[in-house]
C-alpha cells in the first residue's frame, strides 16, 4: 500500500502524478475487498466507484466543495482517500468507521446517508444555501442509476430543472440497483448507455476538452460542446426534458476523462447531469461475475445459515401462502435477496413483483391490488418502512385492505448502524386505527401471525428481527393463543414482552430461577395492536409488570400498558425496558442491547429494587 | 336540473343524446358551484373535470370498470352522475357525502382518496389484479399536473412503463397544482401543450377516430395513428422516454373529442397516458379568473377572518424570524396559501420556495440547506407530513440539523375528513430522538415555540391546528415559561393538557368551579417533547392526573405520562382523554371531538368517578 500510505489528507491524492493513479485505484480496491470481506459491507458498488471518486477528488476540493453521496453503499474509497484509511479496519464495528458516510465522522462527508435517493434534494439544498450566502464552492451529488427511480430524487430533479442554482448530479449508472433494476427509467438509461452515438460523444467530449480545459474560452467552447452533443444525443432525453443539461455516457473507469468532465463541469452555470457508466464489483472478479450477492457481504464469521433466519422463516410462511391462495402475490422494494424471497420468485414469477426502490409505490400498488381481489404481501425492511407511513395509513389501513407488511430488520439491525435500525416501525404502526400489528416470538408464533393475517379482512403488519429464528420459545405445556403465550408460574409479578425481546424476558426468569429469587410469569405477546384482551386478564392482580420490547420507549408497549393498568384501575406497578430516546450507532445487536440497558440484568436488577 | 334529475345511475348518462351533452355539463357545473359555495369544498378543480368525467361515464361503465382520481379535488362531478346527486346538498357535512371518492360510500368510488398521487400506483394494482384473475374490464386512472411531480406518481410511471399491463393514465392537465405548479415537468408539460403540434394531433387523431370508431380493424389502425402522432410528436416526451405511449394532447372541454380517445384507448393494449388539457374553474367566471382563491372554497358561513387563524399567527412568527435573520428561509409543499404565506412570499420571494406537492423532498432539501448554513422553516399541514416521516428521521434529526418544522392543521380538521386528520405527527414525532416538538397552546406559546426553536442548534416541530388562535388562554398571575404554563389552585388534582386541548382543560375547570367542585391545577404543555422537567414536577403529591390531547390515546400523551408518573414511583392516578383508535369522518371540529368524547364533560365525568 506504498500509495495509499501517502494519502493523509484529501488533497493527498492531486499531488500524485497521472502515472500513479492506476496504482492507487487498485491498492484502493485492495483495501476495500481486504476490510469488508472481513467485517461485512457493501462491496461491489463500493467497487465500482473508484476511479469515480478519485476524479472527484482530484478536481474538486471537499474541504470546500460539497459532494454528497446517494445511499453510501459506493462510498468507501471516499473514506479512505479523506483521511480514514488508517482506521479502515474498523469499518461497521462498534466505535468504529461507519458504513455510511457520516456527517459528525469526518468534516469529508457532507451530508450523512444510508437511505437511497436523498442526495440530489439535499445537494440542491446545500447549492441554494451557497448562492444566498454568497459563498462559491462546487455542490456534487453522486447517485445511481437504482437509487434514480425513488420519488424523491424525481422530485428534487423536477425542482433542479426550474432553479438557476449550479448543480452537479453525477449518474453512477452500473445498471443495478440492489437487484438488476427495475422500470421504464431502466430502458431509458440503457438506451442511451448502447446508443452508437456514446462513442461519437466521447469523442465530441475529448477534442472539446483538450482545447477548452482550463483557458479562458470554456464557457463559449461549452456551449459549443453543448450544442453537439445536444444535436446527437439529447433528443428524447428524459433529463433534459426536465430542464437539466445532460452529459454523458462516459466511461466511469477511465479516470482521467471523468477528471476532463468534471473539470468543465465546474464553470458549468446551471443543474448539470453527468451519466457515468461503471460496472458493480469492478476489480474483483467474484463480484463482477455475481454483484447481487456480492451487494452487501457478511462479515466472515457471522454468515448464519439462512435456513435458520427470521428472513427464511418468513419467507416460507409466505411461500405457504401463496402456495394455498392463488390471490396471494409478493411484493418487494428490491429487497428480494435481504427477504430471502429469491426462492419465491422462481416459484411464483407472475405473482412477483419486486418495484424497484420504490417503497411509497409498492404500498399504494399493494392496495390496488387488493381492492381488485388479490392479497398481497409487500415484504420490506423496517427502516425502509419509514419511507411509505402515508401510504400505509392513507391508502391500506383508512380502507381496511387485506394488505400484509411483512417488515424484515425490525429491532437493532446491528452493523448498519444508525440509518438502518427498525425502531420507529412498531410504535408508529400501532398508533394506526384498523391494523393489526404482529411482533412473533418464535418461528411458530411467526407462521401462526401469517396465518392469523391472511384469515383478515383488514391490514396486518408483521416485524421481525434481523437474525436467527428460534423454532419454539415456550414450553410444550404453556397456555398459547395465536396472539400470545403465557408462562405461568403463579407469580406474584410479571414480565410482558414483545417480539424478539420475548428471549431476554425469558433469560431474566432463567438469572432469577438461578439465584433462588421468585420468577415472574411470562407473557410473550405476538399480537401487540389491539393488545389481545385475553392476555391483559392475566396482568390482574400482580404487584408489579416489567415490559420489554426492542423498539424507543416512547410511543411503544411500556407507555400503553401503563395507561391501561391505570385505566384498569389495576395497582400493580409498572417498568419499562426499552430504548431511550438515541439514535443507535454500529455494533452487534448484542453490543448494542448492553449499551442501551436492553438486558436480562437489567430485568433482574428492578426486580431486586422492587420486589425484595 | 331537469337532465340532472333523469340520472339516477351511472349507465344514465350514456342514455343522453349527443344533444343533451352540453345542457348536462352545465346543470353539474351549476350543482358544483351552488352546493360548494354553501358547503365549502374543492371548487376550482372539480370544475375544470366535468367534460372529462361526462366522457369517462359515456365510455367506460363504472359496474365493471374501475376509474381512480387522484386527490380527488376534481371529482365531485363523478359523485353526482354516479348516484348521489340527491346527496350532494350533504357534501363535506357530519354524516354526509365525503369530500373525497370514499370506497365505503359507492361502489362507483373505486379507490379511496385525499392525498395526491396515488392514483396511478392503484390503478396499476387494479390491472395487476384483473390480469391475474382473468378479468376483462379497464382501469383508469385521472391524475392532474400538479399531483404528476410528486415521487410516487413517478415511481408509478416507471413501473407501468415497464409492465404490459394495459392502464389508461388521464393527465388532466390545468397548468396548475393547488398553486401554480413548479418544476421541470411543468415546463416540459407546457412545452407540449402548446406546441405548434397540438393542432396537427388532434386532426390526426379525429380523422383516424373518424374511420377507426367501432370497426373490426380498430388495432391495425391504432398502430397507424400511434405511429403518425410518434413521427410528430414522441421526440423529447418524458412518457414516452418512461416506456409509456403517448397520446395527446386533447381539448378536456371538447366532449365528443374525449369520447373518442377515451374509445380507441379501451382498445390499446398497454400502459397508456392521454395528455387532456382543461381549465380549473371552468364555467365559473371568478373561479376562472383566479383558481388559486377558489381551489378550495370554506363554507359560507364559517369563514374566519384570516388576521385571527392559527395558520396567519404562524406566518406572522416565520416572517419576524427571517426578518431578523438572514439565514431564515421558508419553504411548502404547495401550502402557500393554506398556511397563509402569501405575504412571507412577496416580502421574502428569494428565501421563499414553493417546491411543489413534493414533500419528501422538502424536507431533505430543507435539511441540505441547514447543513449548507441556513435556517429553514418548512410549513406543511399535519396530514401531509405522513409523506416524509423518512426524511425527518433520517436526514433531518439523526443529523441534528437546525430545520424547524411549522405543522398546519395539526388535530382535527373538520370537513375535510378522515384523510386529511392531524392526528399522527404529535405521537409518531414524540418517539424520534433529537426533535423538539412543541404543540403551543394560545398565540403568545407560539411565539414562544419559534422563538425557542430558532435558538436550537438541533431540530423542532410546531404543531398548531386549524382554526382560530386565541391570542392569550392563561390568566395574568399564572407561572408560565416558553414550555408551559401552571395554574395553581393547590388543587389535589390536575389537568396536563398539550397544545389546542388545554383548552377543553380550561373549561373542564371552569364547568367544576361553577358546580361548586374542587377545580384542578391545570398544566398547559407547549413543549410535549421532551417533555420539560419543571412541569412534570408540579405532578407531585396529585391524587389523580387526568391528560387531554387531540391526537390518538395509542403513543401519545396519556400513556407517556402514565409511565413517567410510574416510574418516579407517584402514586397519582392516572386517566386520559384522547382520541379512540378509529379514523374520523367529516363534520365540523366541534361535532367530531364531541362525537369522540374529546370534551369537558368527559373530564367532569373522570373527576367525579374518582374523586368524588
Amino acid at each position: 500500500m506504498a500509495l495509499l500510505d501517502e494519502i493523509k489528507a484529501p488533497g493527498d491524492v492531486k499531488k500524485l502524478s497521472e502515472k500513479e493513479l492506476p496504482g492507487l485505484v487498485d491498492e484502493v480496491r485492495s483495501r476495500i475487498v481486504d476490510v469488508t470481506l472481513k467485517n461485512g459491507g457493501h462491496l461491489a458498488s463500493s467497487l465500482g466507484a473508484v476511479e469515480l471518486i478519485v476524479a472527484l477528488l482530484r478536481v474538486f476540493d471537499p474541504r470546500y466543495d460539497r459532494v454528497v453521496f446517494d445511499v453510501g453503499h459506493q462510498a468507501y474509497a471516499w473514506k479512505i482517500l479523506t483521511g480514514r484509511n488508517a482506521r479502515f479496519e474498523t469499518l461497521r464495528t462498534e466505535g468504529g468507521v461507519s458504513g455510511f458516510p457520516k456527517m459528525s465522522e469526518s468534516p469529508y462527508d457532507h451530508f450523512g446517508v444510508g437511505h437511497s435517493s436523498t442526495s440530489l434534494s439535499a445537494a440542491l439544498g446545500y447549492a441554494v444555501a451557497r448562492d444566498l450566502r454568497g459563498e462559491k464552492h462546487h455542490v456534487v451529488a453522486v447517485i445511481g442509476d437504482g437509487a434514480l427511480i425513488n420519488g424523491e430524487a424525481f422530485e428534487a430533479l423536477n425542482h433542479a430543472g426550474s432553479l438557476d442554482n449550479p448543480v452537479i448530479f453525477v449518474l453512477n449508472d452500473n445498471a443495478m440497483s440492489i437487484s438488476p433494476r427495475v422500470g421504464g427509467m431502466a430502458l431509458h438509461l440503457a438506451k442511451l448507455s448502447t446508443s452508437a452515438l456514446y462513442k461519437g460523444t466521447k469523442n465530441v467530449v475529448k477534442s472539446f476538452c483538450r482545447k477548452a480545459f482550463r483557458t479562458d474560452r470554456v464557457y463559449r467552447r461549452l456551449e459549443r460542446m453543448k450544442n453537439a452533443v445536444k444535436k446527437t444525443l439529447s433528443r428524447g432525453n428524459l433529463f433534459s426534458d426536465m430542464g437539466l443539461t445532460y452529459w454523458g455516457p462516459f466511461d466511469g473507469h477511465d479516470e482521467q476523462e471523468l477528471e476532463r468532465v468534471f473539470a468543465l463541469a465546474k464553470n458549468y452555470d446551471g443543474p448539470l447531469l453527468i451519466h457515468v457508466l461503471t460496472e458493480k464489483g469492478k476489480g474483483y472478479a467474484p463480484a463482477e461475475e455475481n454483484p447481487v450477492a456480492y451487494h452487501g457481504v457478511a462479515a466472515a464469521e457471522k454468515v448464519p445459515a439462512s435456513s435458520a433466519s427470521w428472513s427464511r422463516a418468513a419467507a416460507a410462511c409466505i411461500e405457504d401462502l401463496a402456495e394455498k391462495d392463488p390471490r396471494v402475490t409478493v411484493l418487494t422494494p428490491a429487497m428480494t435477496e435481504g427477504c430471502a424471497l429469491n426462492r419465491c420468485r422462481a416459484v411464483f414469477p407472475r405473482r412477483f413483483f419486486d418495484v424497484g426502490i420504490a417503497e411509497e409505490h409498492m404500498l399504494t400498488f399493494a392496495a390496488g391490488q387488493a381492492a381488485g381481489g388479490l392479497r398481497p404481501i409487500a415484504c420490506i425492511y423496517s427502516t425502509f418502512l419509514q419511507r411509505a407511513m402515508d401510504q400505509l395509513v392513507h391508502d391500506i389501513c383508512l380502507q381496511r385492505l387485506p394488505v400484509i407488511l411483512a417488515v424484515d430488520r425490525a429491532g437493532l439491525v446491528g452493523e448498519d448502524g444508525e440509518t438502518h435500525q427498525g425502531l420507529f416501525d412498531m410504535n408508529w404502526a400501532s398508533a394506526i386505527p384498523n391494523l393489526n400489528v404482529w411482533a412473533p416470538y418464535d418461528g411458530r408464533s411467526l407462521k401462526n401471525a401469517f396465518e392469523s393475517a391472511a384469515r383478515c379482512e383488514g391490514p396486518s403488519l408483521i416485524r421481525y428481527p434481523r437474525g436467527t429464528a428460534v423454532e419454539r420459545l415456550t414450553p410444550a405445556d404453556v397456555f398459547e393463543t395465536a396472539d400470545f403465550a403465557f408462562v405461568n408460574r403463579k407469580s406474584s409479578w410479571c414480565v410482558a414482552a414483545a417480539g424478539s425481546a420475548c428471549q431476554i424476558a425469558r433469560q431474566a426468569a432463567e438469572l432469577i430461577d438461578e439465584r433462588g429469587g421468585e420468577a415472574p410469569d411470562l407473557l410473550y405477546l405476538s399480537r401487540v395492536s389491539p393488545l389481545p384482551e385475553e392476555a391483559l386478564a392475566r396482568l390482574d392482580g400482580k404487584k408489579l409488570l416489567v415490559t420489554v420490547e426492542e423498539a424507543y420507549e416512547r410511543g411503544g408497549l411500556g407507555e400503553r400498558l401503563a395507561l391501561t393498568c391505570e385505566q384498569r384501575g389495576m395497582e400493580c406497578r409498572v417498568r419499562a425496558v426499552a430504548l431511550p430516546s438515541v439514535f443507535v450507532a454500529s455494533g452487534t445487536p448484542a453490543q448494542q442491547r448492553k449499551r442501551l440497558g436492553l438486558t436480562p440484568e437489567r430485568i433482574v436488577e428492578i426486580y431486586e429494587r422492587q420486589m425484595r
